[in-house]
């Protein structure tokens, strides 16, 4: 696995100071945001998750579960955690994220081992059908995506540039795409908890604004290096203004190294589009 | 909805008495085992919700994220809860499912209201197809399988006899069959967070003696009445011994009512099969 040459800012960005056993201090950085102008949820998980891997004594989250329970800004942040478990595979424990006195974030995960996992005794789904990145489109493709900074870490290579970023949404509420850190920065465990969350929601493709995790979980099967990644995320249910989602990565050689599950809800677009297929209208 | 004439087992074996604020009795009963002789996961998680809607100002669970840290017995079991947030929409409350002074269960979860959720604005799965449950044969037919309980209380139906079941896995991890508390108890949003836990592992099919659930995900969208309810669960990965599951139930008139995820570890079988298809050789 290539290591980066200087600290990416992934790592400066989830660093911590021990305050007390249990008790840790951290920064959320300004420059993860997604369209809401807020930390991005994968990142502000992985802050916490980053302060839980020196409560365990396992190297991995191989399971997690995360509650938003109220919207993060950048800006300090302190994170408790608590060990609740050493199994002889697998570890349990509980990071809860706090600002200005506020919990913002809880988090309860099994840590385990991801090395030397060898390869798969079923793997029943294939990853995304995808042309090759260089003939794919890159997302910012220098024009910014208001509030979101997220992009000045992260790449994305679409096969055609998406409904949601020219203003006509394809109503197809899949999104399909490569992406990677930037300055080789592999796919550990850590940086696959931040990705996993890092496609723009595929409601967007119907009309809204976008998506307020409330619930997501994360399974973690193989890590990976600075090569570029094969994302999938697929909406199959919108009920009642709520959405799942269900998430997938794969390293170029068409293995999985992280799935995730979202229950979120939807944020209206102030300018419903009139699009064929499934729309918003109504929420 | 039609409501039982007389309390049901699932009722009266997930009571509990109000110790003091946020804390709570239970006894977990020997009715609702699985294949190891332990309590279902997924009654244990309706025990513990059932303190934690005592605990929140809102009436249904909408998601909800249960690790499952050790094994329970049947027998007396304390509750602890927090109210971590009250939101307009959602509340997020937590409950720790104790025995003997250990810690068995930790349950995170987000509560709401399913009244009125009307219907989809986007459905675009299908529920399983199976022929009418009175085409369907039935799990038990009169042979009890060992150490399970838990059929005492849910009926099932399926298309064929399940291969875990006569000796010759099918070696295809799906799993779908017809459902229902007996004695007409509705489905409701806690009956159904036991239900999606009730179905014989996927990798039965391939030869595994079950499925020891680590971490489980429930998303709930709908509650239903008495009525036969569609499962389906699917097994997609199985990586150096843990293995994915998705899980979908849906009413009679194809309305999904509740999904969950679970990442599990194998149990393998004391006597590997020889079918074709993946095996779990080298487990």
């Amino acid at each position: 696995m290539t290591a980066p040459c200087s600290p990416h800012p992934f790592d400066t960005d989830t660093a911590f100071d021990t305050v007390a056993p249990g008790k840790f201090a951290s920064n959320l950085s300004s420059g993860w945001n997604n369209n809401t102008g807020h930390p991005n949820g994968g990142y502000v998980l992985a802050v916490c998750l980053r302060s839980l891997l020196a409560t365990v004594p396992m190297p991995h989250p191989r399971a997690v579960a995360a509650s938003y329970v109220r919207s993060t800004e950048s800006g300090p942040a302190s994170i408790e955690t608590d060990l609740v478990h050493t199994g002889r595979r697998v570890a349990t424990a509980e990071g809860r994220l706090v600002q200005h006195g506020i919990e913002r974030l809880r988090v309860i995960a099994q840590f385990g081992d991801l090395h030397n996992t060898g390869e798969p005794t079923l793997a029943s789904d294939d990853p995304p059908d995808l042309p090759p990145p260089e003939h794919c489109v890159d997302l910012v493709a220098g024009a910014p995506i208001p509030l979101v900074t997220f992009t000045d870490n992260v790449e994305y290579r679409y096969p055609e540039m998406p409904g949601w970023r020219t203003g006509k949404p394809s109503g197809v509420t899949t999104s399909k795409f490569w992406t990677r850190f930037k300055e080789h920065r592999p796919a550990d465990s850590l940086g696959l908890t931040c990705l996993v969350d890092a496609g723009a929601a595929p409601v967007m493709e119907i009309g809204a604004a976008g998506s307020a995790t409330i619930a997501l979980s994360v399974y973690l099967w193989r890590e990976a290096g600075p090569e570029w990644l094969a994302y999938r995320a697929v909406t199959r249910h919108i009920i009642g203004g709520y959405h799942d989602e269900d998430v997938e990565i794969w390293d170029c050689d068409g293995r999985l190294l992280a799935e995730a599950h979202k229950f979120a809800l939807i944020r209206p677009s102030p300018h419903p589009t009139k699009e064929r297929g499934p729309t918003l209208e109504g929420q």
